[in-house]
């Protein structure tokens, strides 16, 4: 929802500006592009705030689990989820990484494992039906996701398998955070339920690796994300704190 | 487990024709392959039996989530768990079967799926991580899988990603039942934390399509199955009947 937000103010910008006396197109080009920048140096800092809150979760030692991508490759700066754990790094703390791969697309195997490891932060590679099983032996102790929108009680729409992820991390008794900028809430709507499901491409999983890997014809069922309630987020991170054990009113508090 | 159980068969009736009087080689593999014949028809019987019994909990409109696979590929008849849906099939009740793709090697989507799909059951592809979605949209009512071995408390052995679906099953209300042979009990082993975890090799993961999808030098964890705890298994379906609610006590009085 954060992009949306982006373009959002983008237009607000260029309204405003195409009505103000003796604007030309070039000025309003200029004028634009300052804005753009402006848009990307907060958003920056509002990656490395996210870092800076999120990190004090992190203590040296510790092994994260993180699903799809929420790293710099989706973000100007340093990602939202994986901001925590260049922000931990960068103070000296001992993080390790647990990546699921993230089917279909796999944006773990192919994005948030390469950021991490092209930053020295040790990095661990998962299908993404091996993460019981990571917990169950002890090897994760918090699990960090980004998020795509955020309901105002909470609720938090993120790449497909995040919901699974949640009710794993619940059952190991394992803290589940989300780290997002607070653009992501979107307040016009109360709870997940109204947030629509888009299904995509059945290609994506019967041929996601430029070679069929299912019979021809076979029926497909692939949502591209999921919703996780606040019921099952221990914390949401974003660059102006924490929320602990997200509701409405907590939210709205923050927000303010 | 039964694998062997096979081999221990064989090997014991071996021992037993060689000492017999005037035992010839050619007699000897005359015999030993009568055994084996035997076997296969025991097997196929099995099958057989577990779909009959299994598929008593089955009812037309349901949709069962399976994962790897467990049907005619995996064994001399119509599989374990799949026996059930080809069982409940034959009975003319209306089945739908949700296929996990079960990475690394994709067992649900080339053979699972194409098993299915050939014998007419309607069956749709998902990806492991859309377990839990499939399942908060009520499109699930039942999930039943294979073991690959089975301790004397009902923990279960088999394909990595069982036990994270089990818990999935469990957080939204629906059974989650096994079908195995009854030799698939190891009695030797009185629970899953007995049952060593094979690690697999990392290329499973990160070149499983014939092409690389992470970077070179990843890290890796790739466990080739997980134990489900018989505190989240509904049922153990074996040839001889239904084992509601799965104890020590429980399993020792069926196999008696």
């Amino acid at each position: 929802v954060n992009l949306f937000w982006a373009l959002d103010r983008m237009k607000a910008e260029a309204t405003h500006l195409a009505a103000l006396p003796d604007m030309t197109s070039t000025l309003l080009h200029d004028r634009l592009l300052e804005e753009a920048v402006r848009i990307d140096h907060e958003d920056k800092a509002m990656c490395t705030a996210i870092g800076r809150h999120g990190s004090t979760l992190l203590s040296s030692g510790m092994s994260v689990l993180t699903h799809c991508n929420a790293g710099g490759l989706a973000t100007a700066g340093d990602g939202t989820a994986l901001s925590l754990m260049f922000a931990a790094a960068a103070d000296g703390k001992q993080i390790h990484v647990f990546a699921d791969e993230t089917r279909p697309l796999l944006q773990g195997a192919r994005l948030t494992a390469w950021e991490l490891q092209r930053r020295n932060i040790p990095v661990t590679l998962i299908c993404d039906n091996m993460a019981a099983q990571v917990m169950k032996e002890g090897r994760v102790q918090m699990v960090i996701t980004g998020a795509d929108r955020i309901a105002a009680n909470g609720d938090s729409a993120n790449k497909i398998g995040t919901y699974g992820v949640a009710i794993l991390a619940k059952y190991h008794g394992i803290p589940f955070c989300v780290a997002a900028p607070s653009s992501t809430f979107d307040l016009n709507i109360a709870d997940g339920e109204q947030i629509p499901i888009e299904q995509r491409s059945p290609e994506e999983i019967t041929r996601g690796f430029g070679r069929q890997t299912a019979p021809s014809g076979i029926d497909v069922y692939n949502p591209a994300f999921d919703v996780t309630p606040a019921s099952l987020i221990t914390a949401i991170i974003t660059e102006r704190g924490i929320i602990h054990t997200p509701t409405t009113q907590s939210i709205r508090d923050h927000l303010a």
